[in-house]
C-alpha cells in the first residue's frame, strides 16, 4: 500500500491511530537520537518482542515542497525509488525484501516521503545497504520514467477521479489554503502530472534526497549502539549532495470568510457533509494547545460517545454516521475537521443545522467534565494500545521529526493529554471553530452524468 | 491613480470601456508595430487630433509571474521604479513631467506592469530617454525601499482591507483558482507583503526589467517613422539584461465542484452577491468565442435593456442593481462573472435564484433575435466611441501585446464581434455558464465587529 496522507482511506486510519497514540508508556524505553557527520538522523526504538525489524528513510520532502505547476512530482519520486541503481537494478531490492519474508512499501504526504521494510533483525544491516545505495545512485532511463508516469495515472484515476469522496477532499483542501501549497493534492493535478518528465525527476531528487535531509528510524529488536554503529557504516560514507534550506513555505493570509464545495456525481450512494477549520499543527499551536484540540475532536466526535453521535445518530435519528478528527501532523497549518452522513429523507442542510448547533454549545459552554475525562483516559489508552505495533511507533517518530517535533514531543505527549484543562478545550473551541476560516464540502448525486466540458 | 486590475474600482470602470472598445473604425490610421534589435516591441497609433503623445511602457510581468511567498512584488516594484536612477534621481522623472504640464501614472495586474506619460508631443524624446534609464539603472537604498513598502501597506490598508467588497473579490479569485497564481491578490497577501526588502525587488527587477520583455506603446500626434527612429536612439542602446523564456505558469485542473464564499463585516451597508466562472482569456479561446462571450454579457447584464435587468430591477424588483462582465484580457484562464445586490426585504438567495433561472432560460433557449443585434451593435459603437481617448486607444494595444493577443487581433475585434451569431452565444452560454467551475460570493453584514483571532 503506498499511500498520499490527504487522500487514502487506508492510510487516513492509520494516521488516525497513529495521532492517538504518542504515549510514553512507563516502562517503555525511550527512543535513541543521533545525528551522523553527513547530517543524518537517527532514532532508535528498542521492542524485544520478536526478532524483527522494521527499518524506515524519511525524507523531509514531500508534495509542499514541488516548484508550482510541477504538482505530483514528490509523490512520482517515490515510485521511481523503487526503479534501481548500477549496483542493484530494478527489482532487485523488493526481490530481496519478498525473498527473506520481508514487507516494504512507501508513503508521501505534503511534508515528507518515507521508505520501509520490516524484515528478520539479521537484514537491517542489508536494508540499510540498500536504502543507502538509492539515496545517491538512483538510475532513471527515460524508458522507465515514462511507463511508472502511467502507472500514477492510473493511481490517481483509481483513487481520485473515481472517487467522489476523494476528489471533493481535494477541492476542500484546494478551498481551505488560499495560499499555502497544502491546497495542492499530493498525488498532483492530472494535467501536470501527465507532463512530469525524467529531468523534472532527477532535478528533485538531487535536490531533496541526500542524507541531510533523512531521518532513518529503526524499531525492532536490536539495540541502540549497534544501530548507531551500522548506520555509520552504510549510511555513513554518503555525501551530502546539496546545503538543504530551512522549509519556509507561503502562509495563509487571515482566512476571513466562509466557503462552501458542491461535487454532485451521479455515483454518490450516500450524501456527506464534510467540514474542515483551519487550525494549527502541532509545531505552531501554543503549548498544550495541539492536545486540547486533539481531546476537543475525541469529545466531538472520536466514537460513538461523542457528543455529535449523542446528539445526531443516537437521539435525533439524523445521521448515520458523524465524526471529527484534528490533522495536526504537518509543518504549516493543520485542519479540524467534522463530517457527517444524514439518515435518508434527511437533507444535508438540516444535518448541518444540528452540527452546528452541536459546536455552538462547546463554543458557548465547553465541555461537560465526564466527557473531557472519558476522552483524556481513552486517548492515552489507545496511544499505549498502539506502541504494540512496531510500525505505527516507528512511524510517530519519524512523522515528529519530518514536521518540525522532536522526540519529546513524542515521549511526552501522554503527559500533556493528561494536563488538558476543561478551559483549555473549550479555550480552543473558541480559537478555531470558526466558520470564518472553514470550508464545508456537500457530496451530493447528480441523476446525471456530468456533461462533456473544458476547463 | 495606481492600479491593479482584480482590485480597484477605478480601474476595473477602465478596463470595461477597453474591453468594449477594441475595433477599427473606417478611416482611422492603422497602429504601425516594430521590433527592435535588442527585443523591445514598439506599436505606434497616429492620433493628429491634439499636438499631444501618450508614451506607455509595458513590462510582460505582473502578479502571476511572482515566486510563491512573495505575493505583492510586481506591484512593489512598479512603486520602486519611481525611485530615481544615478543619473536622474529619486523625484526627478515625475517633476519632469509635472513642469512640463504631463500627466503620469503606471498599473499592475496579473500580467503586466505599466507606466505612461501623455505630454506635449515635443516631450516624447525626454520621456523615452527617462524611461530607458530606469529600465536598467534603477537605484534602491534600503531605506527607499522600506519607506516605500510601508506605502504599499497603506494602499492595501485603504483598498483591500477596509473595503469588504475588495476582501470578497479576492476571496472569491483565491476560490476559483485552484492551481493558477491568479488566485493571489496582485497587490499582494498583507503577510507577505511586509517581507518585501531589497533583494526581493533588485532580483524581480533584474528578472524582468529588461527591453525583451516590453513593448513601448506610443500614441498622438505623431509619425510612425519619426518615433521608430526615436526609440531606437534611446531604446536601442539598451542591453537585454536576462534571455526571456515562456511565460509557462501552473494551470487549472478540471474544475468539478461549485464553491461559495461568505464574507460578513459589519460596515455592509447593501449586502451583494457576485459569481465568478472560469471562462477563456480571448487567448485561449476558440475563434470567435471571446467575442460570443463579450455579446453574452453585454445581453444578459450590460445595461439597463439587458435580460437580467429587465427581470430582476424592472419587471420583478427584486433588485437594485444587476450586471455582468467578462474578463478575458489576461494571458490564462479568465472569468466570467454575474453580480447583483437584492432590494431590502429580498434575501440574497431568493435573487440568486431569479439570477439562475435567468442563465438558466439562456442556456437552455440562448438569447432573442433583438437582444442579438442590439448588443453588437452597442458593443461595436461603444468601441468607436472610446477610440476618442488616446489613453484608452493605447491600453488596448498595450493589454493585447502583454496577454498574448496580436495587433491584428485588436484591430479585427469590432468585425469579429459583428460575426456572432445567436447560436455562438448560446454556444458560449452552454460551454461556460457552469456551476461547477464557478465560485458565488455572498457579501452580508455582521450586526458585531469580528472578533480577535490567530491565523
Amino acid at each position: 500500500m503506498r499511500c498520499f496522507g490527504k487522500i487514502a482511506a487506508a492510510c487516513f486510519l492509520l494516521l488516525v491511530v497513529t495521532n492517538g497514540s504518542q504515549a510514553q508508556t512507563p516502562g517503555t524505553p525511550k527512543a535513541s537520537h543521533y545525528s551522523l557527520q553527513n547530517g543524518l538522523e537517527l532514532v532508535v526504538i528498542p521492542d524485544h518482542r520478536a526478532p524483527v525489524v522494521t527499518h524506515m528513510v524519511w525524507y523531509r520532502v514531500g508534495g509542499a515542497d514541488e516548484t508550482a505547476g510541477k504538482s505530483g512530482i514528490a509523490h512520482f519520486l517515490e515510485h521511481l525509488m523503487f526503479k534501481g541503481t548500477e549496483k542493484h537494478p530494478n527489482g532487485e531490492f523488493s526481490n530481496t525484501v519478498t525473498h527473506i519474508g520481508g514487507q516494504e512499501n512507501a508513503f508521501t504526504t505534503s511534508d515528507y516521503t518515507a521508505f520501509y521494510q520490516r524484515v528478520p533483525r539479521d537484514k537491517l544491516a542489508l536494508m540499510m545497504e540498500l536504502e543507502a545505495d538509492r539515496m545517491t545512485n538512483l538510475k532513471l532511463t527515460d524508458a522507465v520514467v515514462l511507463s511508472e508516469r502511467d502507472v500514477v495515472l492510473e493511481e490517481q484515476n483509481m483513487r481520485v477521479a473515481n472517487n467522489p469522496n476523494a476528489k471533493l477532499a481535494e477541492q476542500i483542501d484546494a478551498a481551505l489554503y488560499l495560499n499555502s501549497p497544502y491546497g495542492r493534492p499530493v498525488i498532483g493535478w492530472r494535467g501536470e502530472i501527465e507532463k512530469l518528465n525524467r529531468e523534472d525527476a532527477i532535478a528533485f531528487y538531487n535536490r531533496f534526497y541526500t542524507p541531510n535531509n533523512a531521518t532513518v528510524v529503526v524499531a525492532g529488536d536490536v539495540e541502540p549502539a549497534d544501530v548507531f554503529a551500522l548506520a555509520q557504516k552504510y549510511y555513513g560514507p554518503v555525501k551530502p549532495r546539496v546545503v538543504i534550506k530551512p522549509r519556509v513555505r507561503p502562509q495563509e493570509p487571515e482566512q476571513i470568510a466562509a466557503r462552501t464545495v458542491t461535487l454532485a456525481d451521479p455515483r454518490v450512494e450516500q450524501p456527506s457533509l464534510r467540514r474542515a477549520y483551519l487550525a494549527p499543527s502541532s509545531r505552531l499551536a501554543k503549548k498544550g494547545e495541539d492536545q486540547a484540540l486533539e481531546v476537543l475532536a475525541h469529545v466531538l466526535g472520536g466514537d460513538s460517545t461523542s457528543m455529535l453521535y449523542r446528539d445526531l445518530v443516537l437521539q435525533k435519528n439524523l445521521a448515520v454516521s458523524v465524526g471529527t478528527y484534528y490533522n495536526d501532523s504537518v509543518l504549516d497549518m493543520g485542519s479540524f475537521s467534522v463530517y457527517g452522513a444524514p439518515r435518508p429523507g434527511v437533507t444535508l442542510p438540516q444535518m448541518e443545522a444540528e452540527i452546528d448547533a452541536v459546536l455552538a454549545k462547546v463554543v458557548a459552554n465547553g465541555v461537560e467534565a465526564k466527557d473531557l475525562e472519558r476522552s483524556k483516559a481513552r486517548l492515552i489508552a489507545e496511544s499505549i494500545y498502539a506502541r504494540d505495533s512496531q510500525m505505527t511507533q516507528a512511524r510517530w517518530y519519524g512523522t515528529a521529526l519530518s514536521t518540525g517535533e522532536t522526540v519529546d514531543d513524542v515521549e511526552n505527549w501522554a503527559s500533556r493529554v493528561r494536563a488538558v484543562t476543561g478551559t483549555a478545550v473549550r479555550d480552543a473551541a473558541r480559537a478555531w471553530l470558526d466558520k470564518r476560516r472553514s470550508v464545508t464540502g456537500y457530496l451530493i448525486k447528480t441523476a446525471k452524468p456530468p456533461e462533456e466540458k473544458r476547463s
